[in-house]
């Protein structure tokens, strides 16, 4: 029988917090709910999105089983199980089978820079062990870099080893993935974790996409999927210019990922702040940016931010009376006469 | 009238040399025939390719103006305007457009780090004093990077700033360009300089190519460009995944453009080595890489190639009798014996 | 009263494992007190060089008890305190108090990339809260850099952040900290934490060193901090010298800190493998930097590494049999015979 | 007889213009009889201070021409000679050597990437070739790096090549350096590109240094060297610190070498513009350089630039009459009033 890549929209799931910065398990089975009601085809709890690097290992641990009890089953789960040693990793694979994910996201190992050669070496160990399907997490950002040729050749020994998330943002990378991979293997799973180059991608050949703007906004992703599943790549390229701005919008709020995390407050969500504090300068710069990314959404359609943004702006321009331009206006004038 | 944007399959010419180290005129003018005869959209002399910074300012001068004689006409030509200085950048604006050549390409300041603000002003400049149309050539890995903001501005302000030439290999940027730039400006164009996101980047809405790889095999090149326009998208795909390894080992063949330049050479022009001197152990290497990419075209079906890849392939085997394999067998053989 | 800032050589310690990869408990007191009999002014668990991040938090406050435990108040204790979420960090930071701890030593933020006005917020927030002293530990490689401006901030603001420890490897940094803060609050402990630049930083103003190099061989550092302390610049600059290429050889052994940790072992301590796997090829090179590092203690005149260097000596070739040079050359003649 | 190595302070020398943008020959003259007379050891022109880059090939060698005509004897010139291909590097060598000059400065190659390898042997062919001295100029940060073993092999191998220029800042490459290079070749010359760890390397065993600063307060520095040949390390680390804010101001103006040129005209030089233009906001932001430089200098004790301090804190506040911290209290009450 002819195994299936994994396929489709995947969401990377926040971490809300209650007011006392612990995990806000409401809530998040709220959105997990609302995800799934949407259409996504996936979920992604314990990754960068999820903070789990800022989350007690037990925390992790319930994240994910929350997500997967709230999905129950109706939608399949990949989970982060990038803890910092093997042993770890392993305790979190066996959890993570043991409840029912459909396989595991592992980045590379973090802050110290570790060869290739112990890389690789690293994930066959993890492959050997595992209870759990792996999916290779590639976030040179954040992590070492997964070479091309380790998950070659991870990908062509390791059966277990099924698809590779990659959030590297660089489209030739994804066309090397495609090409010297899944002619090999073609149920090996190339999943976009970067929303700027994902109908590209799709196009070329890669197999869905773990994405972040698609827990914001998931009624645009699942369209998109549907209309890429339908051949109609017209609709997905608008779509795909449309989401650009919003994408860069919260991914340059101050920082990754709480930009995004404003982006579920505009929904509706009562997500509470990241556990890294942002400066109080920081903290009022949110406010304009929650504010660009609810006109943004009004400019979709979604009525609930529209409310805020038009609320916004009455606020900017009569409320408090503040109006930069005309102040800068005047100041240059009086400059002028001196 | 509508203007259109600068498009079609552009190469990137190089810089044949005699045995002596000087501009070989009889080779360059035999490779301009040819590409124009295999049909190429047009010709880019004296850019990165053509080793500009290499060449003296009288050189460089030269080459173009024997690409441009040759060409009489018949394709438009893109011309390297690089210069280190803005009296030597306009003069060769002057040359250029004195000679005929459609437009010149402008690469970010190089050696020296530069600010946006003063990259921006330096094209401002440009523009305002140049007599022929302007392509800014981002190259980052070369020369400052000229940042989207600058590029977006230049493009609204500058009537003459016709297009951009992208070498980032950054697939976000270019959709960044499609659509923040192209929306406004249609008639801007964005031309991509990396092979390996050529066609994803035209089937979101990129004009063309200026390829290095376009000069080796105009054939597939100019056949990808048919495809394309007859909207045969699934032919083109083949083609780009087919042209990704000729490009990477040309690429990553010692130092960039000794590969391109063995490649031109299989193709059965004498174009004698760059001009930065390899070592002795990089010149043997070549002589691999070389049968390397004759196999790679003798795969494609190109006869004098494969010529050569057969010829190597007796001279490996049966020649010198080595194989690498069986004697590393044969080593742990005996290590694993004691 | 003036205070005095912290001054010293402080030893970075390892995490020593047993045979099944837990802490190593017995051994980690033997290396404490071994150390502390050889004079070093103060140790430093939980750092970089003992893996933190790969320990389970419990594992990372155990580590710093046993330590604690054993140097019994005969040296002061810097402990790592570099937890990933502020209640941690201050969690760790109360424990550090409890059992008595010189200071906490905390990086910037890790994995994430975070801004320099949320970083400066951090470390106000641990400050306010933090029942004990507190240095800033810079480490660019690993995690976010902690700014100049942000350093000086602090340190002018906050009077419980005491010092810095700077393992950047840049002297022109360190001059300004020396310059810029030190002048301002002598109290200010500027810590060197990069071997190479040890003595030059000193002798520029530093304060001391957390130098993993030390750990290995503590003679050579307390002779250093000796000659220092007494104005004997020559003798310090013929020591700086000497220990450049055992910290070279140590820092490039695979992965950090595997060089470190054999080193200890070339010492007589059983100290197990890092919790980051080597490739099997790895594990097989550390045989020959075990080698090196004994052959650089040996010339140093430690007697047990003359030992190991000359029993590898005679190991290679004629033990194991395997002589590399020998089948090489029998490689070559086969070849050349055809 | 033994040979001794270059050792001293050697001005780096900017490239004055005239106000249409030509070389400036009677300034340059003035610049080098000012620097000869305050006592500088040498001098270092067609560098990347005198952005030897932005000048045609004719320029480059009439601005050594001028400076060793101008020195005429009477103190030793270290010539840059970094053209883009041997020939130009070869002519350029027979060019310094027939006018005088002590030794020529070649960096890497820039623009393109070039392997190590490559390198290594471009050395050694201008090394065959060069009728004199060669000095290799590492500059990581606009060519490529030398690196380390590579520097070390050419020092060995080639009488010729008599020393290092280092601008990489990197205090732990100089340590090498010193102790793998200078103690098995006393006469290899370590001479220090960067301020700030000028005198830490000094005291290692660095042989003088070729300072930008040093043309702007040559006074300083001729009486650090002083200091320094005398043993006074005292002295040389208060006048170290206090050479810091200078270099940095200088450094950090608008692009490079804008800052230092902007040095050269608080000293009464009349230099003009580098050739890269600044936007209009930048030109503005050079007044307030053109303060800060000479507020320092000031501070120095420099008469001249006393006056270009005082007449602009007079400026600001009464002349224009426009005080921004008025006008910002202004705003700010108005807003408030709303």
């Amino acid at each position: 029988m002819r195994k299936e890549p994994i396929s489709g929209i995947f969401v990377p799931n926040i971490a809300p917090y209650t007011k006392d910065g612990r995990l806000n398990e409401p809530e998040l089975r709220k959105i997990v709910r609302w995800l799934i009601n949407k259409g996504v085809t996936g979920l992604y709890p314990n990754g960068s999105m999820g903070e789990f690097i800022r989350l007690s290992f037990e925390e992790r641990l319930r994240l994910v089983e929350i997500v997967a009890d709230e999905a129950n089953g109706e939608v399949p789960i990949l989970a982060g199980a990038a803890e910092a040693n093997i042993d770890m990793v392993l305790e979190t694979c066996e959890f993570c089978a043991k409840i029912g994910c459909r396989a595991v996201s592992i980045t590379g190992p973090y802050y110290f820079k570790v060869s290739q050669e112990s890389i690789e070496h690293y994930f066959r160990e993890i492959s050997r062990q595992s209870p759990i399907d792996i999916i290779m997490y590639n976030i040179p950002a954040f992590a070492n870099e997964i070479s091309l040729p380790v998950i070659e050749r991870l990908a062509m020994d390791c059966e277990n080893i099924i698809g590779t998330k990659d959030s590297s943002a660089d489209m030739s990378r994804v066309m090397h993935l495609i090409h010297d991979i899944k002619s090999k293997r073609p149920d090996f799973s190339v999943l976009i974790g970067w929303e700027e180059i994902f109908i590209p991608a799709m196009i070329m050949g890669a197999d869905g996409g773990t994405l972040s703007t698609a827990g914001v906004i998931p009624e645009v992703f699942v369209k998109m999927w549907k209309e890429f599943s339908s051949g109609n790549i017209e609709a997905c390229k608008q779509l795909q210019f449309k989401i650009l701005t919003l994408f860069k919008t919260m991914l340059e709020a101050t920082n990754f990922p709480e930009g995004f995390r404003e982006g579920y407050s505009v929904r509706g969500f009562d997500v509470g702040r990241a556990r890294q504090p942002m400066s109080p300068n920081e903290e009022s710069q949110m406010a304009g940016i929650r504010n660009q990314i609810a006109c943004i959404l009004a400019d979709c359609g979604y009525q609930d931010a529209a409310a805020i943004c038009q609320a916004n702006k009455m606020t900017q321009s009569s409320v408090s009376g503040i109006d930069t331009e005309e102040i800068v206006r005047a100041v240059m004038a009086k400059i002028g006469k001196r």
